[in-house]
């Protein structure tokens, strides 16, 4: 340690592999030396490629792993057989603290098991939970869980929003953010019983819980954290992904329809590319894996180096603000706090 | 009945009322004399608004009703008090069979348990769900449940997956429409023991299961009738509506930013409004609720008359199908041959 901060970075995670994580590795540190990015993977591959770059520079240094976890393998198998994959020597230098975060865009359920049987969650966390900020009319919002936790019960439920709105607090500077639980609109039959019980923790707390949300409050505004289970949020998630998509591919088709709308379209185009650069998923990669003693960030598999730098950049800051300990901190604070009740 | 189909509408339901309910039939019966419709609700009222129309028809007919269900009513205390509502007397119409479907604007909650208790459901349904078809880039996506039900069995997965698949085939011809389970995509932790199970049961069916999908699927098309619980589709579709709204905000501050972006926008808005012609949610209204002995449509509460015709639309065309006898062989059907198995 020299007072840098450290960051562990699979290389051999994602779709792409070393090339998106190295050309963001360079971005990174083109713009900043106040880090360290530790490459992790094959050792002779990834020093052909940075030579190849042309740019050594001494905050970057190479940490060679035998193995790689494949996309498609699962979780228990990685975790059984791949002991010195990038990704678990990545969050071995975590756990060992030579770095205090790590960044993958390998397999999600192979990086939670890892994550999960390496650090370990924090006292009082029962399971870690998936947050991203998300895009909306006001500026983002914080949602999860996005996919660790099928099932969850209202005491999850309950971790979730004091580890979002922890976050949410270490990020944006937000001192009491607005936490919702998402739930349905319809009289009566609203919510299930862990939605209403988490909702009776949550209004018992001291955490400024706003009440219930809906699915489109999470792009309205109006809200700072939206918590959910697994389940919902990653159904919400790809549902937002694939109404993005639509939207893209009618634009495109209308736009390309005749002379006279190809001209619209030619027009238009500096417009509709500042509108994407604004809702461009590449700014709001870079998932948290919370609830663990360690800072973990999942980048998208499909990430290009733009979007993976983006990922680095959360580990970056979540480091800087010390996440797994703020959290440790409120939950115990929280539960002080229920207890005299 | 004078071989003409019957739709009770519910005059008093929604948030305008009278005005679009009275609005949209009589610009349904400028367009077909093969139907009747009958306005269910105030009757001095109705009266003096239809004549102020100076559109009186044969086809028009007004029944009392001198109650009318709140938007905020607990559907409990609608069923209990409100015996003699505009929702009530039109879903009466429909059990007398003076009615072969009946549509209402009204409260969800209310509408639902009213339909169920005057209906009943039909043999092997344990309850009803809502569907909707919903804008893709191949057409439309059915999706169910979109919020009658928050905690689903494997078996409700399994009768939803039935009421969709014979609506699909009713309403857009195709034989054998295409079936997915709504799940999330992580390795290992894939689904929850309900989904699990569904699957299961849908594979061993002769339906024309095609597996697992996600979120986006459903705007990305490939799948006809999309699966899941009440609480997820309800959020899926909120999530939907908040980022179309997102992108329409965003999209006009782009173009109203400066007089070059309103010129370019000028250009473009012929191209902009032909494409929210294809995704605009007026044309998707009318949300069917499967699963009675009986035909009930709910719009939208703040639908206006092109909208709310819409529903008029959709409750004419599962009248002409007789969908509640066609759900009732199929599931007999498919029931029969499992227990063969």
């Amino acid at each position: 340690m020299n007072g840098k901060l450290t960051i562990a970075l699979d290389a051999m995670g994602g779709d792409s592999g070393p090339d998106v994580v190295i050309a963001a590795a360079l971005s990174i540190l083109r713009q900043r030396d106040d880090v360290r990015l530790l490459l992790v993977g094959d050792q002779q591959r990834l020093n052909a490629m940075v030579a190849s770059a042309g740019r050594a520079t001494e905050n970057l240094e190479i940490r060679h792993a035998s193995q790689q976890v494949e996309m498609g393998e699962m979780p228990s198998q990685a975790l059984r057989f791949k002991k010195d994959s990038s990704m678990r020597v990545a969050i071995n230098l975590v756990k060992e603290e030579q770095a205090q975060a790590c960044v993958s865009a390998g397999n999600t359920g192979a990086l939670m098991a890892t994550a999960r049987y390496v650090l370990k969650t924090l006292p009082g966390i029962d399971r870690p939970a998936i947050i991203t900020s998300i895009p909306s009319i006001e500026g983002h919002t914080w949602m999860l869980d996005l996919g660790a936790n099928v099932d969850c019960s209202a005491d999850h439920l309950f971790q979730f929003a004091v580890m979002g709105s922890v976050l949410a607090t270490a990020a944006d500077g937000v001192e009491r953010p607005r936490v919702g639980l998402i739930n349905i609109g319809e009289e009566e039959i609203k919510g299930n019983d862990q939605v209403k019980e988490a909702a009776r923790l949550l209004g018992g707390s001291s955490l400024n819980y706003i009440g219930f949300v809906e699915g489109d409050d999470v792009y309205k505004g109006g809200v700072d954290v939206a918590v959910c289970d697994g389940f919902v949020g990653n159904v919400a998630l790809k549902t937002s992904e694939g109404v993005a998509k639509m939207v893209t591919h009618y634009m495109k088709r209308e736009f390309s329809r005749n002379l006279l709308t190809r001209a619209a379209g030619a027009v238009a185009l500096p417009v509709l590319n500042a509108f994407r650069r604004r809702i461009d998923p590449r700014r709001y990669n870079g998932a948290s894996l919370l609830g663990l003693r360690g800072i973990v960030i999942k980048s998208h598999g499909g990430a290009d180096a733009v979007a993976f730098a983006n990922a680095i950049e959360v580990a970056i800051l979540e480091a800087q603000k010390a996440l797994p300990e703020r959290i440790d901190n409120k939950l115990e604070a929280l539960l002080t706090e229920r207890q005299a009740v």
